[in-house]
């Protein structure tokens, strides 16, 4: 029951659409800009480098700017900032296949000027690129980014796209950044918790350095494409439906 | 005046049933997946290991991941992910007897899933058990576990399952999932602060250690039915009450 | 323009008012049993102590409990969990005093139980007290306890009780939580940074060791007072005016 | 499309007014006492001054703090505590001059009590200035500072003070406190991540250390009212606009 649509050949150039593209740029080079800053930042500091200690303060960072960019984009673009939630969303039926395009070019330029730019400002510290620890093959780097990223979009379509969702008032977004920062303290010193193409995408282009980097969209894209069509399939309740009593839910 | 309820034979066999099970083998396999991979990884990083460094970066993983696992089964399950959850609920009468018991395999099994996942993902690393710290007696171990879940399901009560409380909008389970944070930053060094069994289940059967693994059974599902049976009798108005005039109310 | 109120003789009587009663014994004993536990549990970890690290998880736990708390007790007593938050309540007319001097006792109560118990369950460790660092003589220890209870109680009347407030569903708890906890992770190293009476209390009692106990009695409760008494008569609009202009509020 | 107002002669003799710039200095007082003593504390433990772990303490603490006053301060004087944010709003017509020129005053006034209160609270202790790391020249720090408060500015628009926002009941300044915390784990061991003059304008005076104070006025400037020129005339809906559907939102 996969949910695709095409999309309007003129959607692209449309008003509100240019406004979305834009806002993805803008979004994902803040998004990038904070969390790969923290990780250089990081690499900079005394009692820095690969340790436990800077892999929170990175988590951190990315805790709070990935909820604060999804929530300030999610009137304008939906504030996807990552080629699989676009890819999560997009097998959902929830935006056209012409505007994800769009948008995951956007999220890629957004992300490249953001580590040129860290990589000017910082007088020329390389831009950390995602690797596979070592002890970590392809398919298990494959595998871990896929589970993450299922719970990134899992959490996505739970909290923010599902009408019988219970969070209001923009709590949706924070919840994804709240899981963003779980699985880069799980998965972090294994695969890297990458969990997005984009991110992956500028530190890898400023560094020049692509080791790697195929894992970041195989496994990413592979997870939130299944979420989609899991969340979608088995745990979206049609809407004719009548609601629930109170009890049968659990509570 | 427990209201434990036994519930309908058929109930397993339909659609929302299936529907909220399935929800709780993913849920608590995510939340799994990073609260004790979080573990893995504080225990492979340089600075990591048996630190108030490694705790603080595992408690932020539990807050993160249990405020958004909770939230994002909501609407579903109710989001429990813990034996004790349902376990408290299922004595104030939220939750049926049948369907209690159908959640409690779902989250061991979830739980179990994510620790093996997690031993093949990272080569063989071995799952972190709770054990009771050196010095603290089983004893003690207990009456710490029935403290700490008792403070979890009492925050479930309050914010979440209690209609006159005054939270809304999902910040209920990001409440559950502070309190656990706060919680494991106490308790950890003394008990391991578990407080809940699936949690504890993934760990001992992926590493075949169950040493002290009773105490997290018996501890949790203390605490959580005691905090059931005392919000249901001590501080639940009764519905027939007029609302009280603000003052009187403590503001 | 002090606005205490006696309160009815028969309000300790009347159910509501127990309820109320026995959940400051409640919270504040959950409060105290995660706050004061991190404390001791950075104190027996490796790496832990006096160091920025013990600070910061000290500082997390209590913002995640304090936020708990308060929102769990919100509907049922008003949780406020702190005499000075009681006392400063009191002076703006929003508790009975007779209310108020029940509630005190029942903190005082909450927060000696969890620090026996907590003795206890560590097998013997000393609960850690607030003490004046060296350096930091008892007038700016008490002055610097003054500025930090003003800035929670200015926060709990700006976030909870004024009706003007733009924060709703429960989001004042939280941010008296957080209020909290940046105000330890700056007055730690000095004063102590408790700004709770109740929270001094139970240390105190259960090491027997009163140094400079005094100080957190008198700090936190001018600092309290203090607050109530300016938000009051500077900061809230009467409520015959008409609503301001969205321009003229500063967006 | 610049939409500077000049405002009434009278308006800062309004009851309203002096209400709104008292808070003014309230809130950035309470805000920079606990951002600059979470330095001064750093500073002083063990394990501190220039390390990541100190900066994670910072930003945690500036994280809580900003958000709170925010919050605190959203209905009485819209809790700028910023001339970078007052800037920023006063471009897009949201703030008259003249109450803009009131309020930047404010704000110095309250950090430099706050910070020549902690100087003595310290026993005289120095209060830590913004300073560009060696190897940032002045324009790196200044570019840096634009964009990091850019961010900043964004954020506050796309989730305050545009009407179209998702993001309800106070949810706004956490996530402008968020923004603040991730962009000094990315910033602050380069341009120091100030985002706000008043900020560093109280530890330069206490500490009478003016090195790089100029940068610290024209970067976030710059940066902000680019902000509020940017979000008004790109990404603001004109209101005239029917209500999108839901799947050209991009969910």
């Amino acid at each position: 029951m996969a949910k695709i649509a095409l999309g309007n050949h003129s959607e692209a150039a449309q008003p509100d659409c240019v406004r979305a593209v834009l806002a993805e740029v803008v979004l994902t080079f803040l998004f990038v800009f904070a969390g790969v800053g923290s990780a250089m930042a990081a690499g900079k500091m005394s009692g820095g480098g690969d340790t436990i200690m800077a892999l929170t303060a990175i988590a951190m960072a990315h805790t709070l700017v990935v909820a604060v960019m999804i929530a300030a984009g999610l009137h304008i673009s939906g504030g996807h900032l990552n080629p699989a939630v676009t890819l999560g969303l997009a097998v959902g039926g929830h935006i056209t296949l012409i505007r994800s395009i769009l948008y995951i070019f956007a999220q890629m330029a957004g992300s490249a000027f953001a580590c040129l730019l860290l990589k000017y400002l910082t007088g020329g510290l390389e831009t950390p690129v995602h690797t596979l620890a070592s002890g970590t093959d392809a398919f298990q780097g494959i595998l871990m980014e896929i589970v993450l990223t299922f719970s990134l979009l899992f959490t996505v379509y739970a909290t923010i796209v599902d009408p019988k969702k219970r969070v209001t008032g923009g709590l949706g977004p924070v919840l994804v950044g709240l899981v963003v920062g779980a699985n880069i303290l799980a998965g972090g010193p294994f695969s890297g918790a990458s969990m997005n193409p984009a991110r992956s995408f500028g530190p890898a282009l400023a560094a020049w350095n692509w080791t790697d980097h195929w894992v970041y969209w195989v496994g990413p894209l592979i997870g939130g494409s299944l979420a989609g069509f899991v969340y979608e399939n088995v745990f979206t309740v049609p809407s004719s439906h009548a609601p629930l009593p109170r009890d049968d839910e659990g509570f």
